[in-house]
């Protein structure tokens, strides 16, 4: 029991370890801490004095004693009169605990074509620093303090401006709360309003799971090409319906005119709260954004905005335009929560909205975006002439339309050549009642720009393998039907 | 019904909004929504022609066509063949929806002495804005992508670097997750390890609160001038324990060896997992910082840390080190909650980590805190001598400990001068055994630099104004008892 140091094999390390940056007796309090941890100074050994130690290293007494007297306030060692300074029992850690843990990994994709995400390589790096300068220059003092849970009110000041005149959304600063992203933004909303809510049959699996999570029952709505179909709502026992009135995400369509109205009239008839998820609705290419279905009725609508597909998802960034009476109640569910986006980012946005640049981001993004739609549409028209492509007037992706019983084919064959590819069953509601529709959802803004052209290539030639490859035996062709669906989808889109 | 533009008051108010940045459809499609949404266009008014619009506002009829057929997808007209273009029946909004929300308010302070906050003047616009500059000119696109739900690379790198260097905490990149801050790290602690959690009998009642809402019983553990008492863990039925090591919040006190160890032990024994939240841990002024308890046993403590004391809580950025079982864990629990934290300040951080800027901001707040303790207990200690200020050698707080039943006392008194003051009792456990402790706990880094000496003055004559008032009957003085903590107390935090 009773070593003594000479025997243990510390001395080497310790030395080399004393030359690191955080001075001499750091240096041999975290040499002392790694040889205990990795069993080099095995519990009850005795370590020298403090003197000879300090003659052995060459450093003062008073910093190896000050040293030993750290390590023995956090229990690394234990001094007692009479029997010197020990490591402690308990200090030393088995080899299996103190292993790496397993790390999930995704998987490489020679090509990624999943929708949802932006550009990476758009994001304006001069601009943002730009602003971070101005914004944190101009900041008062009380904007480093804890904040706001409903956001900066320089943000929330600049988004009410920025979206009444982008989107058409009845705004102002105190109807905003700012949270980190639709995800969250629902997740409160189910918090303050438990119960069923309608949403679309096709939709963002992640969204019902969030809902599901939060103990929502979620009931499908039909999608077409003219959005979700409110036919369905009234008798229904929804308490909200969440949709995505200006893209439907994915199949593309804007929610036609006729059933905007169906759905506020829905919400006034009964007290039912519409959820407006506007992920992408300031990307469209062929005619001005369609304006948002908040505008309507803003006492009905909750409409849910984020940064992510402008600027970037790492941000977190988003927001929520409420009805006024769903303010304090959502606020008071985030609390718990506490404010959950950086104060220095939401300053730093709102330099960028009022300054113009964020403007100015949309609109080379959009251009840049539409450039790669079209070059996508050029390519498949030429390559794969007979399929369809929809939901390409906005956003930042496109459904390529696949024979009955081709899409986990053309998805085999993408998963074979690497090819991020999500078909369109994916977004499907367990429980939605419309008809199967293969196809897969392209997501363009996703490759680097020096690789798009190679991503499209390869899409085009994946699934012209895929297609020639034997058909799924449980789902034959269903031509009638599948003719109305085009053409309803091309009316929607060319309109 | 039928009534014509002519009739309606709104030419002018149009004419005006024309003038506005969004371009002539733009500005003409704001104004009509504005004026049906105030009622200035109601249901059912019929829209002058296309034609006679443009001659009007002498602009070109295509420009009011599109913001006419714009508006009617949206739903505020409804256009129909040989009845022209009429507002929509449910397009205007009652001046009742349309008012503002109730905004919580926080009271007027003329002195803010609540504890848990950083100067907020102490944050380094310059370092940061420098660091935001190298970080985003060397991230890689990718960065700007989704991002890893566990935190930048780059953060777990330079944090793990620097948490083994400044808190002796055993780490590596992989063990690290970052979060929005403790709030957030005990949800998702407490998302994977439900059940019993022995907690500090004086603590955080927010803490208390998450973890209650998130379905775990808390029971309390005695706590005492040496930190939290683990005596009664082995005996419970708490699954994990909750501590604040390096300096006891809010009592001020260090977690005493044989504790550190006597919690290692019973971590070990029953396969409990420990929580450390150190949550000022860099901030000691009288010696160096007390080493972290992870690094005694870094398979059985979960460590908390954030910026939230060195930088600002506006921030939302803090991490956890996890022992490796747990890192998928947690993850797995994050997934739902998405990335939490901006990446674009995980880079901007991570630079300052990695450039020493972080130090030197620790080493600047370390010495400014310093100043303002050594201010506070001088003037604390000439004006009202008969009381004991512990928990000083350490933090961004101090306990102000006063006779019994003068607690609600001085609290009232600083609530009529405005004064930010939190008493002892807010913080105690509702379960809590341990006799009862009247005192403020007195925040000392929440007042501006040029408020402080103010502060100090109004919370001298606060105090001697509550003293000098009628004393609680139900709480006689107990001499002997406060003797012998207030012996303890110093005992402690003179080591």
């Amino acid at each position: 029991m009773a070593e003594n140091w000479a025997t243990s094999e510390s001395g080497h390390d310790l030395h080399l370890e004393l030359t690191g940056t955080g001075g001499l007796r750091a240096g041999l309090m975290d040499a002392l801490r790694d040889a205990i941890r990795v069993g080099r100074l095995r519990s009850g050994i005795r370590l020298p004095s403090s003197r000879a130690l300090a003659a052995d290293l060459g450093i003062a007494r008073n910093t190896v004693a000050d040293a030993y007297a750290e390590l023995t306030a956090e229990g690394w060692l234990t001094a007692r009169q009479g029997s010197g300074t020990r490591v402690a029992a308990r200090a030393a850690v088995s080899g299996a605990a103190a292993g790496r843990p397993p790390r999930p990994g995704a998987p490489r994709l020679t090509h990624d074509l999943r929708p949802g995400r932006p550009d990476a390589a758009g994001f304006p790096r001069a601009d943002w620093i730009a602003a971070t300068r101005r914004a944190l220059h101009a900041a008062p003092a009380e904007a480093f303090g804890p904040g706001d849970p409903a956001g900066r009110i320089e943000l929330r000041r600049a988004l009410a401006g920025y979206l009444a005149r982008a989107r058409g959304v009845h705004s102002d600063p105190d109807r905003i709360v700012v949270c980190s992203g639709a995800a969250q933004a629902l997740q409160l909303l189910a918090a303050v309003r438990p119960g069923t809510f309608a949403v679309e049959s096709r939709g963002l699996p992640h969204h019902r799971r969030l809902l599901a999570r939060a103990g929502i029952r979620t009931v499908p709505l039909p999608v077409d090409a003219g959005g979700a179909d409110p036919a369905g709502l009234s008798g229904s026992a929804a308490d909200a319906v969440l949709l995505t009135p200006a893209h439907q995400f994915p199949t593309g369509g804007a929610l036609l005119p006729e059933r905007r109205a169906a759905v506020i009239d829905w919400a006034r008839a009964g007290g039912g709260l519409v959820l407006e998820d506007d992920y992408d609705g300031e990307f469209r290419y062929d005619r001005q954004p369609v304006g948002a279905l908040q505008g309507l009725d803003p006492g009905r609508v909750a409409y849910l905005g984020s940064a992510s597909k402008s600027l970037s998802p790492g941000l977190r960034l988003g927001w929520m335009v409420l009805p006024p009476p769903l303010v304090p109640e959502v606020l008071a569910a985030k609390g718990s929560w506490e404010p959950t986006v950086s104060m220095l980012d939401q300053l730093v946005f709102a330099e960028l909205l009022e300054s113009g640049g964020y403007d100015r981001q949309i609109r080379r993004m959009r251009r840049g975006y539409r450039a790669r739609r079209d070059q996508l549409t050029a390519a498949l028209g030429a390559r794969l002439p007979q399929l369809e492509v929809t939901g390409i007037a906005a956003g930042l992706h496109a459904v390529l339309e696949l024979p009955p019983g081709t899409e986990e084919l053309v998805l085999r064959e993408g998963e074979r050549a690497g090819l991020g590819l999500t078909g369109l069953g994916w977004f499907r509601h367990p429980e939605a009642t419309c008809p199967e529709r293969d196809g897969v959802v392209v997501g363009y803004g996703t490759p680097p720009d020096h690789g798009f052209t190679g991503a499209v290539t390869a899409l085009c030639e994946t699934v012209a393998r895929g297609l020639s490859g034997p058909r799924d035996p449980e789902r034959p062709e269903r031509p009638e039907q599948r003719k109305n669906q085009v053409a309803q989808v091309n009316q929607v889109t060319q309109t």
